[in-house]
């Protein structure tokens, strides 16, 4: 790739997004909070940025993936970030996922104020799709800026839609993406414990419903989850909680009342208020469980 | 088939269903509680049974296809009822979505005090399906009846699944199948109204959640029906919602509860109380988009 790349937030996600991107030849920069994967990405051919600023300064695109709105905020807006290190002409794309209307209301238009063009382009598929290269990438922008960070984000994702022009509009698409992921999960788990409970063999119903309308890739993926109890994330419940206020507070901002999600925000909240944060989202069906009076395995 | 049919119940339905036996060479019997129904079936070579007990009479097997549990009750137990007709080493077959309790407690029992095997085989996949022969069918009751209903069960469906041996299991599988449809439908609803109200691109959204963990069929066909505003049904606002209330009454039984579920329950009732009860479910959205201030159209 000809542009040169700076890399922040080398977390579960952002180091093998990262990896990638060095694995195919790219000259890269990278940034993160602590310092081992920031060693690793060195060692694996990556320019150490010291700070995002530096990153800035070293680069034509910039990538940021870090934990939710506020990290965002610091390290694109505060004291050396990427807007003071930044120049005209730069692209910055902010592949967390934070709330919509901070991605339009104040990261697009402060590196605006600096010439920088803005994509928000959050993800889906979890570590196994960041390490494989298959994440979903939904992104919103000008659409100069989605062709110019087409081959970037080709080299991370495979099902690449730009959403909108509007900035923002790729962040709306991921609460909506969120929200669909966590009612089905909720639902799946409400329906096998149903199943146990009246003592139906749980993978007969699964495989009954995956042939009819009831077909879903959480069926399919987080249902086998919930029958084989392997509850290592995948995507963590702490995650989907904060993806889910995202979307509620959004929700509220936009006027658009969202009484389901609400129900399955408040069971995520419940496992993360008992220490079940660090768990895949499949394990919310041990909230299911619990208010049924199952022992959870 | 060398067995002769008996069909109880030609709605909506029922009706395509037994047309189906009809022209695979079934000897077939009908009642049903409307005239018109009948003459047709009897003009597609159909002989009248005149009463459930009269259908029972003529027949090896005895199919009942009704609206919920009191009407099966009422066809299966009551004055000339089919236990009324039957004789030993008949097999009864309730098509119906009913109370998994009422299968097991009330149907299955009362059919064995005759002699007379009971399969629950529950459908999905709509009218659609029931004129094309290919409904998913979840069976509860023993093995050998199972087997014995196979060829007629495959005139009607294509995903074919025996998910118990005991009564019911069919039901609850049904239970669950109508639980995560609603869940998926109304979650589909709150996300293609956030982005709606929030300026983007809906049939975008949908295409780019098709591509990853969001994915279903639901959101695949009925987000396209939201889109497209088209809600002729399709399935039923009202007939889901007396599923979800069956669901809810079986999670009460086995000590179940169902939170996400009822919230869905409650959406389907509030359609239902608004006179829009004969949309397809899909015409959920429009709930949601009245919470959201937005006209419906």
């Amino acid at each position: 790739m000809p542009e040169r790349i700076g890399f922040i937030g080398l977390g579960i996600m952002g180091k093998p997004m990262a990896l990638r991107l060095l694995q195919l030849g790219c000259e890269l920069s990278v940034h993160s909070r602590s310092r081992p994967p920031i060693d690793e990405l060195i060692a694996a051919g990556a320019r150490d940025g010291t700070l995002p600023k530096g990153v800035a300064e070293q680069s034509d695109i910039v990538i940021t993936m870090l934990p939710d709105s506020p990290e965002v905020r610091e390290v694109v807006l505060g004291r050396n970030g990427v807007v003071e290190g930044a120049r005209s002409g730069q692209l910055a794309i902010d592949m967390s996922t934070i709330s919509p209307l901070v991605s339009h209301d104040e990261i697009a238009p402060a590196l605006a104020g600096v010439g920088v063009k803005a994509l928000d382009a959050p993800v889906s598929g979890g570590q196994r799709g960041a390490i494989d290269g298959t994440l979903s990438i939904m992104v919103g922008g000008p659409r100069d800026a989605f062709e110019r960070a087409m081959p970037v984000l080709q080299a991370m994702g495979k099902n690449i839609v730009h959403i909108g022009e509007e900035p923002g509009t790729g962040q709306t698409a991921k609460a909506c993406n969120q929200i669909i992921v966590g009612a089905t999960i909720m639902a799946v788990a409400e329906a096998l414990t149903l199943a146990r409970k009246a003592g139906v063999d749980v993978a007969k119903v699964r495989e009954a419903l995956l042939g009819g309308f009831a077909q879903s890739r959480i069926l399919d993926v987080h249902g086998q989850r919930m029958i084989e109890r392997t509850f290592e994330p995948g995507f963590r419940i702490k995650l989907h909680h904060k993806d889910l206020n995202i979307a509620l507070a959004a929700g509220g901002a936009y006027g658009s009342p969202l009484g389901e999600t609400a129900i399955v925000r408040e069971a995520l909240g419940a496992m993360v208020a008992r220490g079940d944060g660090d768990l895949d989202h499949s394990a919310l069906i041990q909230l299911v469980e619990s208010l049924a009076g199952l022992s959870v395995s």
